[in-house]
């Protein structure tokens, strides 16, 4: 049995899915005692053209999914990958009619049951009176000589949906929307590829495809395609695709040209990510634009599925100015996207990104008093980070990844490097904004933007003009706020020192030096206010939530580049 | 390495799938040198609060797919489940703050290295003088004692991005939408369940699930959940979901009661078909009405996915009058789906059925003149059928089902057993309407289908005071023209053996007698108009295209049929 799928049999799930449908979408109602949706304001379509589409279910959004104003006004749901019964047709061409409508359009999909129950509805509701003609939709470009069936109705079927809404809307007579689809219908083509078979529920899938395998040309019910290749890159799979769709040579190709205007369908045939579909429309826009073709409209997502299939269909339809403006009318209809009428082609997509001044005034770069004991400060931070590079491993090993030395021995060599090819300006200010770069760039990962949010929120408070102890204690309050709004539990634990050692005590005081022994107290004690935490805060954390009693080996290296400033401060004082 | 995907490595997908979703949208564009998405008209922003969000990617259309009037401003993209860098995060705030915005607000994941990055971005933007401020989104259901990384960030990231934009839109200041929003974050809970890993592109999937296991509560990033137990049916994974989601024995439970108002998403986590999109949406909505609780609106699709996850999540979201209208407010945002704003709990969603009479005015039922020999017609038709049920099957067998013969032997019993209990009525029009009826239903198929079509078609045309042969010979007419109309290949082999035996030849004479021998030689010469079309029409016509010489068996049998009816005729005159 088939495996990865919340229904295991198609006894019940054809129903459920309509009930889920309908109940979810406030436009919608089910036709009492049949497979069918349709507007729950069908007195709205008094007068006007009604638009019955319908097929087997599987796929989904396709059919109900496409009613509402300005789409279909009912659909025909049949068994999975079946053609519904014609009595329930006729039951939604009877309660269209008897809504008022002043004719009733069956579009439908190239399928031989299908054809021959939603024709046999049509001969019945003829019978009954009711004025209703049928068009085929059959648009796939898959087979260069195809068989006596024809070619199959895909995804473009929604595009008919789309366009007969809105000339129904406009209040089109029967005779007027039939011959219009007609026309369209001529220069629509549609091209699945896929990387997967998909199954109908209960049943094995409907065929074999080995991984890193795919198929071109493969049919929305799982119908074997035209041939198999390994799976190459968006770009080339697209390439392949356009050129056999329009490929002069086979009897189902769609006549494409330089110069043509077309609307594109990208279509998810069922377990494609959003990302790759995103790539493929990507792609298949390059790719087109590069035979001269212009795209005026994209959609892309799951319009016309196959179940699970891992695929995606690409359906181009020729449009002129007319069409355009039917595919942008507005529509009610849930499954319908919500597009931009803006022409994909010929408009430019891409916003000049602000310049990213670090604000630096040329005073703020020079030395000055301050210089050479931030110099030493920093020297000694770094000696000492990388003389515990391995006890902070070990620290770290215990719960969490075992590099927090190897990560501050990074920053503390990019620091080194820095400082080897760089004055110390004066301006404190200037250095942290400085440091908090050099962190975010050199150190990178969660520590990094630690380190550098702290800094940064501190840069902002150290000016030239404003660097004594109460500017500096300011800074470091700053700093522990931000990573307090960050509300990052990491955080805490260096906030934790921070604010035992430096934001609390330095904010009342004027004085550094009668502190100095104050600071390197709190910061041991914040260093141990870590030990009950748990160590591991990254995605990780969600995995495992063992619970240490070491300190935490962020808080230990913060403590320890307290104690290195403040051991400068006393020797250079 | 994985399989099944159009993109191989993640290198360049990232970049490709924005490039594909800004290419498609109208109103979106990138900014150079960034992996940011941003409106095109950023001068609409003036004097409003700019929302801006992101995190990595794999979870589109989160967020680029958000952005658009109403909506988001912009976003940033990092590589396939990796947090952006702050530079690409500073340069979107500049951007929307260059453009006149009043304030920017982030809306930010639950997730540390999201935490930072876009943290010490709004610390460097606040050094630029920027209004910032940030919303983390919390609202994971699944553990009951959470991290102290908290709960992660889920699809409830696009209620706020969808409420914060309805009242940016309104022109709400900063402080106004964080308070807003911050109170609708208590009341929304989220809770995953999957059936399938995902695979970042390049890397093997993220973890091992067995077919036919599913697992509860697990993130977007394929992080492990709680727990993991065999797929059962939607509704009992469903009343499992909810269950867990509002169990207050959970830290991190959603405190729901009956008589509450919700929103409800049904998120795609990528792979499950539309087809169980629906049936789970069904299954949620009944669960939560079966607890008193009023399901005010519902979206089902792909909103905040993980790659290829074959899974779903829910998220509830409690709602008052003004959270319902900040909901339904109109945006512009490409991946928000057209929903109506009219409340899914409390609404009728069944229209009736029309009434579906076959028109019985009592006098057709009635036996008349012509019964008998209708009667031996038809008995004589259905003793033929049987006899010649192997050879219809020996025919079918070289390019079909070989059933052919089995499924007329069908039709011939139901006919059989409906003349052993009824009055072969006078009137041949009724007559015709019951065969088809029964056809229909008895014989199934397409042939089913294809009979009644055309008897249907030829019985519009037969009423008891037109029973002559013209009128004959308009009814069979008339039943070529239906499946004509039809377009059904298979048809065409039909409707080549009646339009020669019976539609070109009765239709000009006035006598059925001199036609007799004239017309059995037509029929097999119609017969043998099929010998050079290829046997298979229905969806197995695509797989092999065998053309055989053999007349179609379907033909020989509406063959022997007319040459039932005229030896009757003849037999009986």
């Amino acid at each position: 049995l088939t495996s990865r799928k919340l229904i295991n049999s198609e006894d019940s799930c054809v129903d459920e899915a309509l009930w889920g449908l309908v109940r979810a979408t406030g436009g919608l109602s089910l036709l009492r005692g049949h497979r069918v949706v349709v507007r729950s304001d069908l007195q709205s379509l008094k007068g006007k053209v009604a638009l019955l589409s319908g097929g087997g279910s599987g796929h989904e959004p396709a059919h109900g999914g496409y009613i509402g104003a300005g789409m279909l006004s009912a659909a025909v749901a049949g068994g999975v990958f079946a053609s519904p019964p014609p009595t329930s047709i006729l039951a939604a061409i009877l309660s269209l009619h008897n809504a008022g409508a002043s004719g009733i359009l069956l579009i439908v999909k190239n399928y031989t049951g299908d054809r021959l129950n939603f024709g046999l509805a049509a001969e019945q509701a003829r019978n009954h009176g009711v004025a209703v003609d049928m068009v085929i939709v059959a648009e796939d470009c898959a087979f260069d000589r195809p068989s006596k069936a024809g070619r199959r109705g895909l995804c473009g079927t929604v595009f008919i949906h789309k366009l007969a809404g809105a000339l129904a809307e406009e209040g089109c007579s029967l005779d007027q929307i039939v011959s219009k689809v007609t026309e369209v219908l001529k220069g629509i083509g549609t091209l699945g590829v896929s990387l997967s078979p998909c199954s109908v529920p209960g049943c094995l899938p409907s065929f074999e495809l080995p991984p890193g395998d795919m198929e071109l040309g493969l049919g929305i019910h799982g119908e074997p395609g035209i041939r198999r290749s390994k799976v190459s890159s968006a770009d080339e799979v697209v390439r392949t695709m356009i050129e056999h769709m329009t490929n002069p040579n086979s009897q189902s190709h769609l006549p494409l040209q330089s110069g043509d205007t077309v609307v594109l369908c990208v279509n998810n045939l069922g377990a494609l990510s959003c990302l790759e579909m995103s790539v493929v429309t990507r792609a298949t826009i390059s790719c087109l634009e590069a035979r001269g073709v212009v795209v005026a409209r994209t959609m892309t997502g799951s319009f016309m599925t196959s179940l699970e299939m891992a695929g995606v269909s690409l359906t181009l339809m020729k449009a002129d100015q007319e069409v355009l403006t039917l595919f942008d009318a507005r529509t009610s209809a849930p499954a319908w996207p919500n597009l931009s009428s803006v022409s994909v082609s010929g408009r430019s997509c891409v916003t000049e990104a602000p310049v990213m001044s670090s604000k630096p005034q040329d005073d703020t770069q020079n030395e000055g008093p301050l210089s050479p004991v931030m110099r030493k400060a920093l020297e000694k931070i770094c000696s000492t980070l990388l003389e515990k590079q391995e006890e902070l491993n070990s620290l770290d090993r215990t719960a969490g990844d075992g590099d927090c030395g190897n990560t501050h021995a990074q920053a503390a060599r990019a620091i080194q490097e820095w400082l080897q090819g760089h004055v110390v300006p004066g301006c404190p200010g200037r250095l942290l904004s400085i440091l908090a770069g050099l962190l975010e760039e050199k150190m990178g990962g969660s520590s990094g933007a630690l380190y550098s949010l702290f800094l940064t929120a501190a840069a902002g408070h150290m000016t030239e003009g404003r660097s004594n102890t109460a500017a500096w204690a300011t800074a470091m309050h700053a700093g522990t706020q931000a990573m307090r709004r960050c509300k990052s539990r990491e955080c805490f634990n260096v906030y934790n020192v921070c604010l035992w050692s430096f934001g609390g005590n330095l904010a009342n005081s004027k004085c550094l030096k009668p502190l100095k022994r104050r600071v390197l107290e709190q910061t041991a004690s914040g260093v141990e206010s870590t030990r009950d935490l748990t160590a591991r805060a990254g995605r990780a954390s969600y995995i495992a939530a063992d619970r240490v009693t070491l300190p935490d080996p962020g808080a230990v290296a913060v403590a320890a580049i307290f104690t290195a400033v403040m051991e400068t401060l006393q020797t250079g004082s």
